[in-house]
């Protein structure tokens, strides 16, 4: 019997627990995003499915709007089979919508652009409410000098320095739509302290990423804050093709796929 | 060598791994709050120390704004001591203030009130992130019946159906100054889907509770929410002076000592 049916999953998940996105990517005992939900679909429908990811996430790394797809020759009824796996997942994974889409529908070649979000706690002292999904920075970071580096990341570039893929066989001129920088607001009526409330947070929303490349562009703009570098060396950096030119790779557990568009 | 020094501290913590506040309150392998704060300022401070709280929180139950209090014959430079311990202490544990107080204070005695919140997930599929510290409702709830049903709470009433402890000795009489209960807005630049989003808080305040008050009287009062209760029935739970006739307990892990005025 031939696959009949697509369906179109949104999907939230903590990172923390897990090796990433991606089926093989096993680090020590940890499972993947991937290798859960394809388990579980498969057990479900009792039929052998294969999760299609708009892309990977490093290990760590957070999803509240990761899109995937998966092909089946059983209907699937999306309200039902929402709950059902819902219930079935476990409580760091969790599926927010499901949806009959056409055949055509495939999450990773028809994705249009995909917003990160990279989450620093800078008060004093960190919260320990948030301190799973934010970096702590308490030092004062000059945000217009991000600001204006970011602006020489905009547009579409070839982002070698930006990965640290050793294999690059494809293409790695990527678009980069908009980089904001900002202060996260946490609103409360008693307007007294409130979780997260002293955050910055950073999105970066493009055509698609490298390996990395996120984590890169975010450590190069926070040495830019530090005073490390001047914003223009950006321009060097691009130029030169080669990953030693660039910033650091922040920690993955502050960042966040915040949602995929198509 | 007599006491001639008194630190107040302000104090955050994550109650998850924890048997609550009391030190002699340990459940299973699980610490107290109390007993990590005074084994880490009697090594950090080479005296023994006994740390005072404002009040004991339940196990499981979180603090944004815990307050205590030690005694010490050695001097504590606030500062310094602050930075120290929050670098020996366990990362879901953190002093976010010290300072020197007069020896008159003691964080017990003196609290005028304390604010408690609940944290109430209203999305219809639960939000990973702040799972442990929310409590899962996606039902409708009625929010001006449950207002209603608060209204009668107010004031200077005897709790004694309020309360899980059954070795009542003293007075049962507490005053509760508000009960509020609101949409809590998490606003972000991207006007897209955000943490908590989905969050329905009640916040409690008055100037003590007895065991298990709080989390009984939210209870009750989501009972009311639900329809299971009408909000007069609140006059008749205080006059009936008998636990059996309120709500019941809810979990531990959505309440938050909020903060305790002096």
């Amino acid at each position: 019997m031939a696959v009949k049916y697509n369906t179109k999953l949104i999907l939230e998940y903590d990172g923390t627990n897990y090796s990433g996105w991606q089926r093989l990517n096993h680090t020590g005992n940890k499972d993947s995003i991937q290798s859960v939900l394809e388990k579980n679909i498969t057990d479900y429908l009792k039929e052998e499915i294969k999760v299609i990811g708009s892309g990977r996430t490093d290990a760590g790394v957070h999803a509240l709007g990761q899109t995937a797809n998966f092909y089946s020759k059983n209907q699937v009824e999306p309200i039902t089979f929402m709950k059902d796996l819902n219930s079935r997942l476990p409580q760091d994974i969790r599926i927010h919508s499901a949806g009959a889409v056409s055949l055509d529908f495939h999450s990773r070649y028809l994705a249009k652009s995909k917003m990160y979000e990279y989450r620093i706690d800078t008060g004093e002292v960190p919260c320990v409410f948030t301190r799973k999904y934010t970096c702590h920075i308490p030092d004062e970071l000059n945000i217009k000098a991000m600001e204006q580096a970011a602006a020489y990341l905009i547009g579409t570039h070839d982002f070698k320095s930006f990965t640290s893929d050793k294999n690059l066989k494809k293409s790695t001129v990527r678009t980069i739509e908009s980089i904001n920088i900002y202060r996260h607001i946490s609103e409360s009526k008693s307007n007294r302290i409130t979780f997260g409330s002293n955050e910055l947070r950073i999105d970066v929303t493009g055509d698609g990423f490298l390996y990395n490349m996120v984590r890169i562009i975010i450590g190069t703009l926070l040495e830019v804050g530090n005073g490390l570098r001047e914003p223009k060396e950006i321009i060097k950096i691009l130029e030169g093709k080669n990953r030693q030119l660039a910033g650091k790779t922040v920690s993955s557990h502050a960042l966040l796929l915040h949602h995929v568009d198509y």
